[in-house]
């Protein structure tokens, strides 16, 4: 996607350095970090400069691809093992993680005692993860465009844009797919407390990309539902069950129900590799718990031009931070896929499910 | 209400002196300013130093005393309709204020030309509109407390505390009630963006008084109505149509509409004084759009102890800030006043509003 009038994608390989974005000093600085070896690539993982399920396997199947260059020919394998072991402590829960470093670590394995190959195989392979997964999104927004119409008003809500991708993203790829065809769609961008990704990457991506949007607090959606001005509302998704009920951000699940007493369409835009068949319904999805301190401090950047956090709570006030909620499937008018909008019921998600084994 | 264990009311008057708690430090500071003139209680209620409707009644009464007080012999009145002018000018949206500025004059005119008697008359006045006030929403607090069983589980939106009146409050009026009668209420207190009453107000007035609490994100309340753990919903209100339709904080349409999908009786707590009879219906009341940098700039506590802004938006984004939204009188299980909880109802507002002329 575009950045200050270039294409750009979240990270990328250039010979054995890895590139990317530097997310937390979004939006307030665009600044690319140069990665050299697999460990300064985890690090980035770990300290999240890069964030989001699709960019997160991109980055360690890069971090794969180093490693197996690092790699001295001598214990090559035990030393590349120890090296993928450093990459999958990064970020224990995602799951894109370990499909990355499984798909690399396969391909090397592939080439047998021929080290040259392999590491060879080990670039082509990150490199094709992360094409797969700009594609993948790519498709996603080709098919969620077909529901948008001329001017369509979309609410979303915290940031399935292409920063969490390798390019394209996932609720936004319909919108930047309808921009790019003329039919200039205007996002509504929930701020997304406590963490502010709306407000910080919604809200940048939408800009660099041209389209019009306005950044409201969360609790004024309902607001703008009930006065007509929102046409339809997408979100992304970190896990969808086997029934359709879908894992997403806090305040997902709020919009949806809203959305549906005012009768506005509320999509989920996703990957099929988002379906996890091991979780029968939402309430076999584990709702995180992040720290209290995230709602009781607010980062951002100071008029000083210096980037701080400010409390608004009483020092002594508890307060909790539930990360994510679930919106039942009966809420959500259809999952935008890769290979299609389907339902969100069993029957679409076992549809889509089956035949994702990569994407 | 208690403040570091002593009692407090938000605005009071000693000999000629003006005393009221500075709201904008809270909870990070707490400072009690003096206001020595009618000038500086103006110019106090102008800038916010107070807030809420009763509690800008109040002042206001106080700063008409006080301008009493002050008007020379020679040309009293004249120089006393001035002072008046100055104070009705600081906010001139709030109907409370009017009301206090006239009550305080009415009680002045009384006493002819005994200048001496108008001046104590003018004091007298002003205290019995504080002391009203605090007796209304003690007299809510009793009402609401009723519906509180042992450890009930309140959410509540902004802060309808006794900050915004001159103690004991509306929407929290009923919790510190059920506090004192032992039934240890637990409150999930909303945030409250963009200027986060909520996180500032509510959680300090609820922690000096030591009522259980939590402070959450505005879109977090859905999720812990789903979950069960909300028992009932109470919320203030600004205005309160002849209907049953009720304006109030950005926010507080959502979660009557999350409530209501669960199952949770949503009440709006307000003295008879905020319904206007001059609205029919909801859609009669005028939504204030605030400045959209409210939204852009979040105001807090920085770590090295001063109070700054951050900004968290790109700086190329718009925003939009409706300060208030509007639930319709459908939601409401009912009105928490000061003469009893009433239905949403235009029989319900009628029944209480008619005998409604002191407040």
């Amino acid at each position: 996607m575009r950045v200050q009038g270039r294409d750009y994608r979240t990270v990328w390989m250039e010979a054995s350095v890895v590139r990317m974005i530097h997310q937390p000093y979004l939006p307030h600085r665009f600044e690319i970090t140069d990665l050299p070896t697999h460990r300064h690539t985890a690090d980035a993982i770990r300290t999240m400069i890069v964030r989001g399920a699709g960019a997160i396997g991109a980055t360690a199947g890069f971090a794969t691809a180093q490693a197996a260059l690092e790699a001295p020919d001598d214990g090559f394998h035990a030393w590349l093992a120890g090296a993928v072991d450093t990459i999958e402590r990064t970020r224990p829960t995602a799951q894109n993680l370990f499909y990355a470093t499984r798909r690399v670590l396969g391909a090397i394995e592939a080439q047998g005692d021929d080290l040259a190959a392999a590491r060879n195989a080990a670039v082509a392979e990150a490199v094709a993860i992360a094409d797969d997964d700009a594609a993948c999104c790519e498709a996603i927004g080709r098919h969620g465009a077909a529901l948008l119409g001329d001017r369509t008003r979309v609410s979303t809500h915290c940031n399935a844009g292409w920063l969490a991708f390798v390019d394209w993203g996932s609720a936004l790829s319909p919108i930047y797919v309808a921009q790019r065809q003329g039919k200039r769609p205007f996002v509504w961008v929930d701020e997304t407390r406590p963490r502010s990704q709306g407000a910080r990457l919604t809200a940048w991506e939408l800009g660099q990309e041209g389209v019009d949007h306005a950044v409201i607090a969360d609790n004024a959606t309902g607001h703008y539902l009930q006065r007509g001005e929102i046409d339809m509302v997408i979100v992304g998704s970190d896990r969808i069950a086997a029934n359709g009920d879908v894992a997403n951000k806090i305040g997902t699940y709020s919009s949806a129900v809203v959305a549906r007493a005012h009768g506005v369409p509320f999509y989920v835009a996703a990957p099929t590799t988002t379906i996890d068949p091991a979780c029968p319904t939402g309430l076999d999805i584990p709702i995180e718990e992040r720290e209290a301190d995230e709602v009781r401090w607010t980062w951002g950047w100071s008029d000083d031009g210096s980037f701080v956090r400010v409390r608004t709570t009483p020092q002594t006030s508890n307060a909790r931070n539930p990360a994510f909620d679930m919106t039942p499937a009966e809420l959500v008018a259809g999952i935008i896929t890769e290979k299609g909008v389907v339902p969100a019921t069993p029957a679409g998600m076992a549809s889509v499910w089956r035949q994702s084994e990569v994407c």
